[in-house]
C-alpha cells in the first residue's frame, strides 16, 4: 500500500487476509467511503466501474463517485435493481456489458458498492470481466461486512439452487465503513447479526457470551459494534486463510447455512417473506437442535442459541416463516442440490456444544428428513 | 495417473503441462475417444457431463457416451448448436442449467467434446459450476488440440468483442485423438493449420522450414501430423507454464489474433465468411507486413510467412474476406476494445524475423491506422 493511503487507515482497524499473492485487507472504521478514491488510486487503477443498487446508490453512490472523480480516476456506475432476484445470470451479463461499455481494462478496478447481493454480483462480474479484474469490496450492510466481503466467494443462483454459479475472486481491498449502518433498516442489521454470532457458535464461546452481554451495544453503535464487526473478520479472514477454496476447514461457515438455503430456496427467495440472515438464525438454531436430537450436543446448548437469537429478535423456527414452508421431503431435495453435497451424501455443520462446530459428512439422509418433520410439526 | 491409465497412455504421445497443483497431461494418438471413460475413471469421476455441439454429437457422442458408461460412470450429454454463435452468455447459461439438472458435483467432470467454441464454453462452464469442477478437455478439431483445449484460457463473446467474459480453467486431461480429424472439414483442417504455423513464427524457425517442407504430410495425416500436433502443444505448454495467467510472454501466443480478431469482429463472427483459423492467418501475415514497414522485419520475411499460408491455401489478406471489411478507423475501433488493450495502449505482437516475435506495448495508434489504410487500398 502507498504511503498515503497508509496515512488514510490510521483510524480505521485494519485486519490483514493471508493468502500469498491474493492477501489483502480489510479497514474498519468510519469515513472509508469518503477515502474509496484515494484507496482505488492507491491500487493503481485509473478506471473505477462502480456496481451498486437502487437503493444504496441513493444513500451513497454521489459521495463514492464525487471521491473517485476527486482523485482523478474515471469513474462510472452500474446500478441495478435491489434484492435477490438481482444474482442471476441475466444480471451478470448487464453488469459484465456496463463495465465493457465503460472500457474497465485489466489493471482498473470493479467497485462493489453494496450488502451482499452487490458484493456476490458484481465480485462475480468482476472475476469474468477479461477473465479477471480486481475488485474493491466496499460492503454497507452488517452481514456484507462481516461475511460476504471477505473470502472470495462470487455467484449468482440457480433456478436449481443458491450460489451455484460462481467464482473464487478474491477482493484487493474491502472498505467496511461503520457509517453505512447508520442508514440500515432494522431488520436487516438484525439478519446480519445472525452472522456475526455465528462465529461466536462455530469456535469462540467467549465471543458468544460477550455477545449475549452487550448484544445492545452492538445494535446502538459505537465501538462495540466496530470491535463485533472487527472480530467477525477476523474469525472469517483466520478460516479463509487455511482453506481458500473450502476443500476441509472452510465449511464450517457454512453453519446454519445448509438448513436455512434449503428455507430460502423454499420460499424461493422472496425477500419479503425471508432474508438470508434470517435464514441462517433458523438454520442455526435447527442445527444445534438437529446435533441435540443426534445425542452430540447437550439440550442446554441448543436452547441457549435458539433463546439469544429470539432475544435479538430473529426467528429461530421454519413455522416462523409467513406463509410457511413445504414438507420435510421438500425441504430435503433442496438440500440435495446444494453445492455442499458430495457423491451423493450430505454435509452438515453440527455441534458439540456452543463453540463446538464440525463438519459432519455421510449425514443420514432419513435422520435429517426425521428431524425436518419434528421441526414442522 | 492410475496404472491403469498409464496403460492406456503406451502408444499415445504425452506432453506433459506444468503449473504446479494445476499440472494435467496432454495426450495425443490414435483412438483416445473410446478411452474417455477410463480416463474419467482414473480422474476419479462419478458423473460426467459431456458438452459437445450438434456437428461433433453425430460423429463422436455415441461412442463417447458408451465409453463413458462402460466404465460405470453416470453419464449426460448437453448439445448446443454448433458455431460461434454459442460462444455467448445466454449458451452458457443453459449448459450449466443442464449440468445442474444432471447433479454434476465438485469431485464429477465436465467433458468438452468439441472443437474451439465447445471446449471454451463447456471449460468456462465447469469453471463457475460450483465455483469449479473439473474439465476434461477432448479437442476434436485441429486447432482445438493445438491451441485452444491447451492452457486453461476459456471464454464467451460480448458484443463488445471476442472473448471478453471468461476465466482461467486449466483442464485436469486433454484428449486429442488424431482420428477426430480425420472427419474434419478441409477448411476446418486448413484453418487450424495456422495456429500450428504460428508455433514455429513465434519462436521456432526450424519448425516452420519443416512446415514449409512437409506441410503436404501434415494435411494428410500420419505420423507427421501427429508430430506436428505434438510439437505445437510442446510449445504451447512451455508458453503457458511460464505465465499462466498471461502478464507478459503469453501474450505471444497471441501473434496474428490483434488484426484477426479485428476482422472477426468485422464480420459479426460469420464463420460463412471467415473462421478463427484463417483471421489468424491473415493476422500473421499482416502482423510481419506490418512489423516489415516499421522496419523491424526484413521484407523478404514478411514475404516468406505470406507465401507459405497462401500455398496451404490460408488468405493472407482482409481484402481476401468475402464482402470486405470495414474502413481502417472501423477496425481500429474494434481493436481498442480488444481485452489485450492496457492502460488505453495498443498491444501488438510484432517481429523481427520468421521465430523472432515479441511483444510490443504501446504501438502508436497512428501507426496502426496507416498501416491498415495501406492493407486496405
Amino acid at each position: 500500500m502507498a504511503d498515503a493511503a497508509r496515512a488514510l487507515s490510521d483510524e480505521a482497524e485494519v485486519v490483514p487476509v493471508s493468502l500469498g499473492d491474493r492477501s489483502y485487507e480489510i479497514l474498519i472504521g468510519r469515513g472509508l467511503l469518503e477515502q474509496s478514491g484515494a484507496r482505488a488510486k492507491a491500487l493503481g487503477a485509473r478506471k473505477v466501474g462502480v456496481v451498486t443498487d437502487e437503493n444504496v446508490a441513493a444513500a451513497h453512490l454521489p459521495r463514492v463517485m464525487e471521491s473517485l472523480t476527486a482523485a482523478g480516476l474515471d469513474a462510472s456506475a452500474v446500478v441495478v435493481p435491489a434484492g435477490e432476484s438481482s444474482k442471476s445470470l441475466d444480471r451478470l451479463a448487464t453488469v459484465v456489458d456496463g463495465l465493457l461499455a465503460a472500457r474497465i481494462e485489466r489493471k482498473d478496478l470493479v467497485l462493489a458498492l453494496g450488502g451482499g447481493v452487490v458484493g456476490d454480483l458484481a465480485g462475480f462480474a468482476a472475476s469474468v470481466l477479461r477473465r479477471g479484474v480486481r475488485c474493491l469490496q466496499a460492503p454497507t450492510s452488517l452481514l456484507a461486512q462481516v461475511d460476504s466481503s471477505v473470502g472470495g466467494k462470487t455467484g449468482v443462483n440457480s433456478r436449481h439452487g443458491k450460489n451455484l454459479i460462481g467464482a473464487f475472486h478474491q477482493p484487493s481491498l474491502v472498505l467496511a465503513d461503520a457509517d453505512a449502518l447508520d442508514t440500515l433498516p432494522e431488520r436487516e442489521f438484525r439478519a446480519g447479526y445472525a452472522e456475526v454470532a455465528k462465529y461466536g457458535l462455530i469456535d469462540d464461546p467467549a465471543f458468544f457470551a460477550r455477545l449475549e452481554r452487550n448484544w445492545r451495544q452492538v445494535f446502538a453503535g459505537g465501538p462495540e459494534r466496530t470491535n463485533a464487526i472487527a472480530a467477525s473478520c477476523r474469525a472469517k479472514a483466520a478460516v479463509v486463510a487455511r482453506d481458500e477454496h473450502e476443500h476441509g476447514d472452510r465449511a464450517l461457515l457454512n453453519l446454519g447455512h445448509t438448513f436455512g438455503h434449503a428455507l430460502e430456496a423454499d420460499v424461493r427467495y422472496d425477500g419479503a417473506r425471508l432474508v438470508h440472515g434470517e435464514g441462517v438464525a433458523i438454520g442455526m438454531a435447527m442445527a444445534f437442535r438437529f446435533s441435540a436430537a443426534l445425542g452430540l450436543a447437550p439440550e442446554e446448548d441448543a436452547a441457549r442459541v435458539g433463546a439469544h437469537l429470539a432475544t435479538v429478535g430473529l426467528p429461530t423456527s421454519p413455522k416462523a416463516i409467513p406463509g410457511g414452508v413445504s414438507d420435510a421431503a421438500t425441504l430435503l431435495g433442496h438440500m440435495r442440490q446444494d453445492k455442499k453435497v458430495e457423491g451423493g451424501k450430505l454435509t452438515f455443520i453440527l455441534a458439540r456444544g456452543v463453540g463446538k462446530s464440525f463438519v459432519a459428512r455421510d449425514v443420514d439422509a432419513e435422520k435429517v428428513l426425521a428431524f425436518l418433520e419434528s421441526e414442522l410439526a
